[in-house]
């Protein structure tokens, strides 16, 4: 009997499986895996479309790190170790080459996490990509969105805005700055720092939908406020030769940063500040929980003003996201 | 600050849990959940995508349910007992009607296997559903499809053709029976089935692509072949009506069954036989597993024609279908 086209797919995404912990992988009507003992499973999932999550002239190979990379990113944000994913793709048409690069960028990243891809299923239509990651944790380590309190220091890891430069960018039709695009289409989730990080911060997020939106969903769920310090967000080289208003928008607003955005209670900064030299964390502290409903910029001459998202909302919803 | 149009979203699917082992669900990064101690992980992932894997005219609630009931099924195809679900959702626009509806739907289904919604993401896009379903399993129980040996009997659950034979008469516009078009929108999975079969039977799938088709998935997996009885294929007295070779077509080739197709070892066929009986299981022996590759029809009149699956290919792939 002839190949048939998901007989083709299911042929990029049956690599050997490097987990020792994978009891049964692609290509059964389920998975089974064997959960450490006294881990807890943590799941997170998240879809890309098409010319809404990605650009339509992404490489398939950015296309596959990416619909990784972002749930990596949610595992992070609980301070979770990944483990395994499953993929649901569809795609207009089944383009061989295109499939193999996918496969590639997806499993180039999954193989620096040691994650196994162990399902999924394959659907034509408009492209779409998603992955559902499981890993484990600790019970009672998880980093949740609701834990900040007012007091807590709160910081974000690396630089911000420069993903959201680099989508303005290419929207605008000039040149795109290498490292910028390079934020933007591969993204590398902040695993280790999220792992780091569980004992140690209380609440956390990634940011994918911008600093603004993303420390909403922390300030909503946690019931507070925030006042950040504008001068103080971490930006790229790059990003600081823009205009001050257009690097301050990309940073507020901009999306697909990746980097994570989480509170410490005042009695665990020093606990923080000892990880910060032992790993060489690049974190930066940007503001403060309070009280007060809403976020607010206090700029270092004593201004202070309101801050709104202004949404980089992609449609994505209160779920995983 | 007013409520954007994924905080509407969430608000249709973040319904109370009711189950003890949820240790965090929707509205964080991740969900988390506390697997029961001994047993395994088994997860399922199935996108429906709209006009390909139902109708264009299927009600929200029947999409809704359709979308669980295909992953159930494919957990009922491992033995395996369904337990929590996340959820990706892509809709065209933010209707709450039909939102309302399709939550209702799953929910409802959700509801009689104790299944929790713990996450999810909705994107804005084509009409869309992918669910992933997660549940356990004791070690070594699993029904695999690579289990099946020669001299094994073949069975399956319930009948078979009803779905596609409702789905040829929407689409030739003809009156649509009732109890068909129920076996269409709203499939039973046989999750209780798989878990007393588990022990049991020897290999397992779930009929979603046709008879002929997900037979030949054990066949593969299993390096063996079949001879069926095409007389004893089990059909509901709207489908012993047809004319006998559509009956039988939508029987080998219809798609959307959800039955179970599976194989029991000469040395376990009293202990099904005991199962049957206490448990009223509604199941019926169409052949045996032979070494010839390649599945035969043999008749009652002695005829014997080489069997092909013409496919009801909507294009999944050999992962998780």
């Amino acid at each position: 009997m002839a190949l048939s086209e998901f007989d083709l797919i299911a042929h990029y995404f049956t690599r050997p499986v490097s987990r020792g912990d994978v009891v049964l992988g692609v290509g059964d009507d389920a998975a089974i895996v064997q959960l450490p003992p006294g881990l807890q499973l943590v799941t997170a999932v998240d879809t890309l479309v098409g010319g809404r999550h990605f650009p339509d002239e992404t490489s398939a190979f950015d296309i596959g790190w990416k619909a990784l990379a972002v749930n990596l990113s949610d595992l992070a944000a609980m301070g979770a170790t990944p483990a395994w994913a499953t993929l649901s793709l569809t795609v207009p048409e089944v383009d061989e080459a295109w499939l193999q690069v996918f496969a590639d960028g997806f499993y180039t990243l999954a193989d620096q996490y040691q994650v196994a891809l162990v399902g999924g299923d394959t659907t034509r239509g408009p492209l779409a990509v998603s992955v559902q990651l499981q890993g484990g944790i600790e019970p009672g380590r998880a980093l949740r969105r609701a834990a900040a309190e007012s007091g807590h220091a709160l910081f974000v890891s690396g630089t911000l805005g420069d993903a959201a430069c680099a989508l303005q960018q290419l929207q605008a039709g000039v040149d795109v700055d290498e490292d910028m695009l390079a934020r933007l289409n591969r993204p590398q989730p902040r695993v280790a720092l999220g792992q780091a990080l569980a004992g140690v911060a209380a609440s956390c997020i990634d940011i994918s939908d911008g600093l603004l939106a993303d420390l909403g969903h922390i300030l909503a769920a946690s019931q507070c406020g925030a006042t950040l310090w504008p001068e103080r967000l971490p930006a790229s080289p790059a990003l600081q030769e823009l205009p001050y208003e257009q690097r301050l928008a990309c940073q507020y607003n901009g999306g697909d940063d990746y980097e994570l955005c989480f509170t410490v209670a005042p009695e665990n900064c020093a606990a923080l500040q000892a990880l910060v030299q032992q790993h060489a964390l690049d974190v930066t502290e940007i503001g403060v929980i309070d009280s007060q409903p809403g976020v607010r910029g206090q700029y270092e001459d004593g201004r202070v003003e309101v801050l709104q998202s202004h949404g980089f909302d992609h449609f994505r919803s209160g779920g995983n996201d």
